[in-house]
This record gives structure tokens, sequence and C-alpha cells, in this order.
């Protein structure tokens, strides 16, 4: 089965409603489908399968974990008291189509259903001994005090060092989907954490470029939120041609740091990839 | 050390604010000290003790994680798009001492350093091997689809069973410090599950009774909120002087199920005396 479809498939198992009230469930359902590229969890299997994947039930739930997470940051960064957005992947956010009490508790649903489903494959995997090291990455990923909540708790500091909000606010859940996928395939976890890092940056720059350039449209979210909100950007930073060439050499810097590792070749090929993506094809005139 | 210190000290560690911005440090602080009355996790620890207490690194981080959901639930529920509550425990709420999104993110931070902290112990404590159980029933007790965020989302829906209402809410996160003090410490989990249902069940009806008959100064927050948002209450459904008997009875459940276990007099006794404190010693005259 390809990553995707391991994907969709956890998802949607983890998600089915049972007894949940059933607006909150759908709440949680508009938060996580129909997904955007799920670049963490690909990036958290990519990691497992290059360490050698020897434990596919836990390394498919932290996938998820990890994509879930995402989500509720998503949904809870969307509401009125941070971006005020009304629309994300070109449909309503979830306080728009539900209403804010529900987005609050699908967002913290999403949280606590992430660690219920790691520990629940805990139950019924091949390595359950495994389940410690794979919840301490997951949870220091997002949590305090350098996760992304964290991350975008700095947006309430008065001073704020760029380079630690965002590696908190986008990187921190990069790294962590790279080493928690290798801490439950039984790889080295430390060697992941510098690619997850460099592609949490990359990605970081990427969304900064987008904010500044698309239109909502294209973007599928309100563009322009880093300026109106005042908020630390690498376009605002180091001007539009700089943050490209930034993105290019953290693209880079990632192949660089894969560790030695069977599919080190075929990852490193991935990521190239997933890099030429996220270059804008053109820039405005502007940037030059 | 007796419980209350052990679990101020777990809550301390747990928060040194380390690399944590500020004031998301200080609001979750604000959140969680100082406490309450601490009941869930002492009755985890009461639990654990009960079973044998062979691993109290274990048992000492799954009930400070058990109070950090409940201090987490209780930030958010007082958000303004809930009960907009401007007091708590005598002092301002988190969103009114610090902001909005600072309120929203210590709760999100206090979610996740939960399963932090309980993942954290298991590098170190006696019986790694019962982090999954652990991480299951503290999941289970504070997610979907039959935790207290789920409890809390029955108020979005327009038909509601009281009974499944108040099981979630409340009642759901006293089965789980129960039965994860008893997994933690080694016991019999599910034997554990209705001495937490009872006594969670008689909070929620001491919680309507004291909404229905406190003054907000005695209470140290909001009073009259549940008939405010047309909210199911025991005290509406039975009115006062039938709750009372209600909350007599469950008490007397609860100590009954306690499990043939080491500590079952001594838990019994601790039981009953907490349950006379929860009895309002006068009521008002309507009552009768």
């Amino acid at each position: 089965m390809d990553a995707n479809r391991r994907i969709e498939r956890q998802l949607t198992e983890a998600l089915v409603p049972g007894a949940t009230p059933p607006l909150l469930s759908l709440a949680m359902h508009h938060a996580v489908f129909p997904g955007g590229a799920r670049v963490r969890p690909r990036l958290c299997l990519a990691a497992a399968a290059a360490c050698g994947m020897d434990d596919p039930v836990l390394v498919d739930a932290t996938a998820a974990a990890i994509e879930m997470l995402h989500c509720a940051s998503l949904v809870h960064d969307d509401m009125p008291c941070f971006d005020d957005a009304a629309t994300r992947r070109g449909r309503l956010t979830v306080h728009r189509a539900f209403s804010e009490p529900l987005a609050l508790l699908a967002g913290d649903a999403l949280i606590v259903l992430a660690f219920q489903t790691i520990a629940r494959a805990a139950a019924h995997c091949a390595h359950p001994e495994r389940l410690g090291a794979v919840m301490r990455i997951v949870g220091d990923s997002v949590g305090t005090p350098l996760g992304i909540v964290a991350g975008q708790a700095w947006e309430c500091e008065k001073r704020v060092d760029v380079a630690a909000y965002h590696r908190a606010k986008t990187a921190a859940l990069f790294a962590g989907a790279t080493m928690a996928g290798a801490a439950a395939a039984g790889g080295p976890v430390e060697a992941w954490n510098a690619v997850g890092l460099r592609l949490g940056e990359a990605y970081q720059v990427a969304d900064d470029i987008g904010d500044a350039i698309s239109d909502a449209e294209q973007l599928g979210k309100p563009v322009g939120q880093d300026a109106a909100h005042d908020r630390p950007s690498a376009v605002r930073e180091l001007g539009l041609k700089g943050a490209v060439k930034r993105l290019e050499e953290l693209a880079d810097l990632a192949v660089e740091a894969i560790p030695p590792c069977p599919g080190r070749a075929e990852l490193g090929a991935l990521m190239r990839q997933e890099a030429r993506r996220l270059v804008p094809k053109t820039l405005p005139a502007h940037a030059y």
C-alpha cells in the first residue's frame, strides 16, 4: 500500500465517530479531511521506511498522530483570537463552518486523539517497548518548551528571535515527524533531527513566500496575514529573492543530513522533488 | 511524603519554564497554581496506594497528568465562547489575566504536557511496560468518544442525555484517575472504573448544587451558570433536595465499588470523609 493510502486509512479509522457527539465528530472530520499535502505524515513514513519499517502498525499510528496534531494547530490558529481566518484549503475554517466552541473542542479532541491513536497501536504492534520514545518525541514536538504550541505563543511576546520562532512553530513538528518515524521503526533518533528541522525551516520559508505573493484563491486561505498581524516572516527579513535562495539552501541541507540507512538515496530524491514543488515558478517583478 | 506534597512537587517540576515563551509559561502556571482541592490526582494516588504502589515514579506522573488535563479543561471552558467566566478559584480566569490567545495556547500546552509528563516518567520508572495502558486510559478519559472534551461538546448538541453528558464531562476523568492509578501501580484496571465513575457523578451533582445555591464569593467563580446557559443540571432535573440525596447515594456506591485490595478500608474512609465535605451544610429554605 502506498504512503498516501496508509495515511488516509489510518486517519479514517482513528476518526470513526462511534459515540462521539455528532457535531464534534463532524468538526473533527472537517479539520482533517480532505487533507492538504500530508507532508508531515509522509515524511514520518519515509524516515521509518528508510530505517527499515519493521513495525508498520506503530509507524502508521505515529504518522497519523503527527497529522492530527498539525490539523489541530491549524484549527486553533484560524480562530478569531488568532488569525480570524474564514477559509482554509479552499473551504470554510472549522469555526466558520461550525462554531467557535466546536472549533476549540475539535482542536482539543484531535490533540488527545493523536496520543490515543499511538497508545492504542501499542497494544497490538510488534515493538511496544518503543512507545515511550515515540510519545516523548511527538509530545515535545508539539508542546513546551520548543514545540509548535510554544512557537505559536511567541506571537504573544514583545521580543522574538525569528529563527527560534520558526523552529518551534513549524520545524519542530517536521523534526518530530522524522525522529518519531525513526523511533517507531527502531532507527537512530537523534540523527534524524537535523533532516526534519531543515525541511521544516524550508516549509516555513515557503509558507512566508506564499503568504507574500500568492492570491487567496490559489493558496486556499487568506494572504498577507504576516504583514497584517505584524508577524516575523522570512520575506520581511530577507526580501522575496533572499527568501527563495534560503529555501533552496535549506532543502539541500536537509538532504545532506539524512543519516546512512538502507533508503537514503530514494528519500533524498523524494525530498528534492518536494523542494522543487515549493519554489514558486514565477516571482512577481518587485522581487528582483 | 504525603499525597499533596507529591502532587505539588510533580506539577512544579513539570511546569518549570525552561525555554518556554515567558507569557505562555506564566499563563500555564496561573492555570495550575494555586490548585483547587486536587481531588482527581489524590484519587489517582489513593487508587495506586490501595493497589500496592510499586512504581511511584509512574504513579506520580500519572496523577499530575490527570490534574493538568483537568486544569486545561477549566481554562478552555472559561473562555468567552463557552462560559465567558471572569473568575475561577477566586482569581481572574486565564483569558482575563492574560489574553484569549494565551488561554487557548495554555490549555493546549497543558494537554500536551500531561502526555509528555507520563512519557518522560516512562524513561526512568520501574515498569515502563505499563505505559501503553496508562496512556490509553488517560487519553480515553479526556478525548473522544467518551471523555471530558466529548462531554463539553454535548453542550453544543440539541438533544442531550443528561446522564451520558455528566458521565463524559466529569465522571470520565474521575474514572480515568482511579483506573490510571491502578494501571500505573500494576493493579486490576476495569475493577476501578465504577469507583471513579460513581465519585465523578457525585462531584458533578455537588457542582450543580454549588452552582444553584452558593454565592460567587464562596464558590470562587460565577454562579447560576447552568440556568444562564440552559445546561442540563441535576438540580434542574431532580430538585435541590433530590440532588443532595443522589449525591449521598453515589458516594455510598463508590465506596462499595472499591475492589478487594490491601488499602480498601483506608480508602473507603477517605472517600466517605470527602463525600461529607461535598454535601452542603445548610440548604436554603426553598429546597424543602
